[in-house]
């Protein structure tokens, strides 16, 4: 699981999370749930849309942790109905402050009735569609690629909601993971390349969608089977009906959700994350072994790496860095003292153990690269004889444009560096990535990564991009020069 | 390091961490990040004073988390001064509600200058005392035990402030580690049996006074050494002043604190606490070994435990819960559905990896046994074959009036049950606690306790109690009949 | 002026206020200050919206007065530039809670750049417009009327914005006047008609735009002349346009802004406001005289009459009824005795000096009745011998369709009683209204209401509207028999 | 009424109003109307303190007006019980930061149960009083004087609450209206020269204190007496006993209650305070006529001597001033343009009332001058052709030490300048004061002021302190020279 903490800069961070419900008493109630467990997919804000027969729609959306604001009675009896739909959104701090009207479900009323949709993902030709929808007299809310969606679906020409909404994503290039509702229906879709992941679960006689399955388990949910890439499930009180509206194509899931993004105790693909990342660390003990006293995970993302490195290497595991349990997600005008603080408000190192030992890091991924260097000088400081980083991913050396957060290009360390001159930048006795093909391994493909068509997508690592980011190579962007 | 979070009504709770530092810029700023590493043994409230050679005493008490007040420039300028203490007290969620002018330090002026006092620990003998001061005409601002210390000092006939705290300690019976200021000095005490801890740090050409190492660290502070049991210190810019102003007795520590309320990192006695736990787990395996397939700690502070009993067993040690990261302290005005959820919104079970399994899981301790029902009911449902339960601490049979916050005798699982009953009562397929003997060999006693005179204070384990409650017992509380 | 505060339920409410200025350093605060003078027009929230060459456009939106938000820094300095347009609303407080998305200047980006309105006055046919709207793709943001105004000109052909909004503005019926903006122009205008008032003002090298004169002098700003009825001005660095877009009409000015919604200290036509309701009080006092020993004004909009009928009349003025100062604008959550005050908590008789005398009570207005009634009670039981209530407008019988809030029709007292079948209801010894013409006459025609040609809008007193409301005629609502 | 506004620094100001009942249901409900209704003597804070044979004393103290915290029912339901006392007292602003322990009611515990007082006035001995008190061992949690009351009564021996009070009381000098209660008694006194009223209501079988009639208005309670100079009242269920604890003395009330404290509503010595402030504009037209066009009152506490001015003098009366009523209590960190604004924000011209007119500007009272030069500008700029000040007091030349703010001596206007001096200074055509002699004939002494033994204290004018103001003195005041 990942940590969502100030001076986390260091980290990709995924952009959001969705889940719904329809068919149980006081959906939102759910929904709040299901946001709380999904959390860190998006720490920034969270929004609930909710329908009642009486009442209609109703929606709320907040800043911070869905724990301190849905979770209030005062708040949660203005979300009414058995159906509602909600959203995570991933801090943008130190960036533009953050507004309201960014926060999704997005919600439109159109003559058939209303409609609200929460999106994980990134739509790549957003800029080109929204220049589009204002010359034909679309007023944009927000400044969200997303609100695109809405938009066309505001325009087709088609009777009923679903139908328009097919209209619209047949437009929309990019990743899509969508959770939306109508008065009677909710609504599940995939990009036909799957990149987000999006879970099917049944609740009662209810029908509940989300990210991942996790938001499953914490309202009780039977998970039922993954969406399919290109799907479109739709959903009411006579059940689920599949659609598979857009031109079929080999699927290209992200490869980061099982590194990083996901949460451990859920499923992809019939297996753990954990147990996913547990064996990435016997991988990369096989592929780069080195002598020492000590396997340390970096908390806390690291950790099932380090158990799986431990394990295979037969090197003693122990917390040698300990976290701060009570570290929050931002500062409001902080000290310069406490801002300079940096890593040390969130983590501490266990002299007591460290001290004169050969220490084996393992960390989940390189970003930028400032982190990694902090915590290598916390544990030579504590004593350490020798530091040894191994990382549960590939080198970063691409930015991801299908709803990950990533530096721009030049700010990635593996995008200007050679391992070696990392490990050089870095000071530490060695370092050592996963290869691709070993991450392939671990995720389950046993022959590797199959470079004609890899079957995920790994942009990040490999510079391929299943999708091309069109609006940013208008703004000029590269992408890797064919070989 | 133990967690913090609704729903722990299952865990011992401490009731205070103390901070102090003279003779840097801005002292407010590192108190502050003192009492954000020592946030574990208190998240209630906090507060600081400080004191400025032109701006006099200042003063800031805030309920919730340390990081969320005391971090922002706007307050924290409010504090200025080389000089300055600070206070965390727990959460009483739950009881009547919290007061403000509960939280320390405490002030008071006195004709030769003003002092503050933070008070970790608990008088047993302070309704006696308060009862003596009112009828003398004293007015007491709080409900608080520590407030009688600053009231005997405001009538003690002694010239000067750290005289009159010898004066007032005198009186006072029970455990406490105080750190105290006054315009110009910093000052340290323990109570003659030393039940609480109390270290000194050096920090450039200054000091520092703090519960655990664990908040020297994140200043920068070099350890010096622990206060003794009985002694005070007095600081000042000519350096650290030793008195032992009490009688002399054998020391009584705290044993608890290396169980659970002390930070992993922490060093106590020389040795990390970390360690202790780990060998903990070690001794656990060796008295109370099972056959399994998989050895799962109960987040957070089982870890330690859990991983030393994987590797003196040699069964492969496995996060099979996984807790939520951004579970709070607590809600306000929940709804029902979200009260009823429990451990649910904190803990999630990896079911992946519990199938089929028979699971060891290690807790640190076991206080109502509400939550280990139902994390064994979770572990279950996830289709563990069978469910061990391996406690890092002997039965806590007995309530702690030193300073803990612990439920009425009655409500203490294993006052009323044998280990057999505890098991049978919790429906698992066994249940051992570590001996007390294993305990005391796990912090470094190779022979185990010395029953004639016990190295520790194990009064919650044992029901020896080294300081007769006073209070307690004129309430009604029977000690435990001699043997 | 008139009050603002709970238990007002019992008056008609203006529903915005609208000020605007170009050509200044820091627009932002000169429109926060503009929209304080204005704020008796609307309590419940104010927005600003500012455009700086460099920032761009930047909005701020916010429940509550004017001089609670937008007087501190840290929020003006995020509107920065020398062009701002800002709108305060009033309070629906009772009727379903108010959203931020409600409260004006609306904002839409549109192919050529941004635009911001604000609108005072009411859209006659704006059901009809939206369901258009929304059939044609537009997605609703607010439930306000006012919307329908920025999506008309989104969907114009026109080549700038000016003549958006002219296009726009044809397709609209009922009244406006609106304060509106692009990148480099501030733009004022009013229905054929002139309902609601709208003035030009000269700041130093800039323009102001208002909906009164007093927002006027509160910045410093000279008072060049009215808007006229129909006429669009706009204005940037070269100066002011005007532009007639509209088929020319006779204009109908809305006579209660004389009466009771305008401030005393405005200018309307060469006269001030307050002069006029003097000059009512002189009328009344003619019309209807009485016998008595005191005229009271019922505070505070009863005050200017109260003055005039006292002169005219010889009898003594005196403050009878004093308002407690610190009443403020509405309770959250109030206990139920606080709830049953009523009138109580805002004004307190003046008992010495009403004991045994006849008072007659000067009030602006009469609609649903229920304070009059109080007033009465309060009065009486102070120990007046006798109660003469003398209104300064003529009974309201009809509600107001132009952007005033009344009662359902049924509601209001003059809908279905005569003059002598209130005075019953209230049991007041007399009760008199001014006539029409008299009305007519204070105002300064000198011969009273042209019948044929009514020179103002007096529909909430006649039932005569020059514009047929043709939404609420499509609900059923039936326009007066004619004669 | 007098106003509450920022940039009144240029105002004297109340330092408290007090409120007590027993013998109701929800007595704290009361208590907040009652303070509601004493706003005006105090706006910066408020407490309420109530007993509940359950539940025992419970307090609430907050910053801001008493609607805006102590209507919610929230806050309400947690002071239960049939008896409570109240306290607001006024604002600091500018000052050094509010303290929320300052505010009162203060409450103490002593060996035979609990009190709260709460008191409205000035000790002129409290700094000697607080260093006897803290060499004997007290401990003062607020700066505030009336704090060393509670401890003088902890350190009583008496058996009794209202004999320790006397006792405590006995030691005090100044003034004095303390409103308080114990578990079953109300109790009120006045200091032996009846500096500050106090007043007893009868309501139901209940009884009430208050600082002023209008605040029974409230309530619905009716005036049973005003409470004597010296007396202590004490009231329980079996009525109200009645003692004179102190040496008898001449009475000397606060004339300036009647020029300005007060609310016009009130009645002081069976008369309105409206009544005598009109009186005073009569006196003030006979004293020094001069000829123009209006009477205009500085509003709102000019305006019952601005209708007595204008009665007399037959001069029109007219509004030539309008008060912005949505004017707030103070700004925090509001921009410098709005700072700037001053009196602007308040108060606008009524221009076209004002335009080439000789102005009559009738004010309660000259403090600093600075509000009297800003205003006057205002009507020049309007156009008004003379301007003529008349006071309503006579000239403020003296600080007061019994419960009023007041700038230092060097800072009023009359301190420094003669009448004379002060019109030109000013820069008006005429100023003219009450005199002393007509202040009194206005308040009812038809033969004016008894030099020999004066029927008020007015020390605020005339420099005679009738109680000597010892802390002062010790800090080099100097009193005026025996003539």
């Amino acid at each position: 699981m990942r940590p969502a903490h100030p001076f986390d800069d260091d980290k990709l961070k995924e952009e959001c999370g969705v889940f719904g419900v329809i068919g149980v008493t006081d959906a939102a109630n759910f929904v709040a749930l299901g946001l709380h467990a999904l959390q860190h997919r998006g720490q920034e804000a969270g929004g609930i849309v909710s329908h009642d027969p009486v009442e209609g729609f109703n929606s709320a959306r907040r800043f911070g942790y869905v724990r301190d604001s849905f979770t209030k009675q005062s708040l949660m009896e203005t979300l009414p109905g058995p159906l509602a739909i909600g959203h995570v959104r991933y801090s943008t701090a130190g960036s533009k402050a953050a507004q309201i009207r960014d926060v999704q479900p997005f919600f439109g009323e159109f003559s058939m009735g209303g409609a609200a949709i929460a999106h994980n993902g990134n739509i790549t030709n957003a800029d080109a569609l929204r220049r589009e929808l204002i010359d034909r007299g679309s007023i944009f809310q927000s400044s969200s690629d997303s609100e695109c969606i809405i938009h066309l679906m505001a325009r087709s020409l088609q009777r009923n909601i679903p139908e328009r909404m097919q209209d619209a994503l047949r437009r929309v290039e990019g990743a899509f993971s969508i959770v939306a509702m109508t008065r009677t229906k909710l609504i599940g879709v995939r990009d036909p390349l799957g990149v987000r992941p999006l879970v099917l679960g049944r609740i009662g006689e209810g029908w509940a969608l989300s990210s991942e399955t996790c938001a499953l388990d914490i309202i009780g949910a039977e998970f039922v089977r993954e969406i399919e890439p290109g799907e479109m499930v739709v959903i009411n009180q006579n059940g689920v009906e599949s659609h598979f509206p857009f031109r079929k194509q080999p699927a290209r899931f992200c490869i980061f959700e099982h590194v990083y993004f996901s949460r451990p105790d859920s499923i992809i693909g019939g297996r753990s994350v954990y147990e996913t990342r547990r064996q990435i660390g016997v991988e990369l003990a096989r592929e780069a072994p080195v002598e020492a006293d000590l396997v340390c995970p970096v908390p806390d993302s690291g950790t099932p790496a380090a158990i799986g490195f431990a394990h295979e290497s037969g090197i003693p595991y122990g917390m040698g860095i300990i976290r701060n349990q009570y570290m929050g997600r931002t500062f409001i005008e902080p000290t310069e003292q406490i801002r300079n603080m940096g890593v040390r408000l969130k983590l501490n190192v266990n002299r007591a153990l460290i001290r004169d030992k050969r220490v084996i890091l393992v960390d989940d991924s390189v970003v930028r690269g400032t982190t990694s260097r902090k915590i290598k000088e916390m544990i030579l400081d504590a004593g350490a004889k020798e530091v040894h980083f191994r990382i549960a991913s590939p080198p970063t050396a691409w930015p991801c444009f299908y709803g990950v957060d990533t530096p721009q290009r030049e700010k990635l360390l593996a995008a200007t560096m050679s391992e070696d001159e990392m490990r050089d930048h870095l000071a530490v006795d060695s370092l050592k990535f996963i290869s691709l093909d070993g991450l392939y391994r671990a995720v389950g493909e046993a022959t590797g990564r199959d470079a004609k068509c890899p079957q995920y997508c790994d942009a990040c690592f490999s510079g391929e991009y299943p999708v091309a980011p069109s609006d940013m190579i208008e703004k000029g962007f590269e992408l890797k020069a064919a070989e």
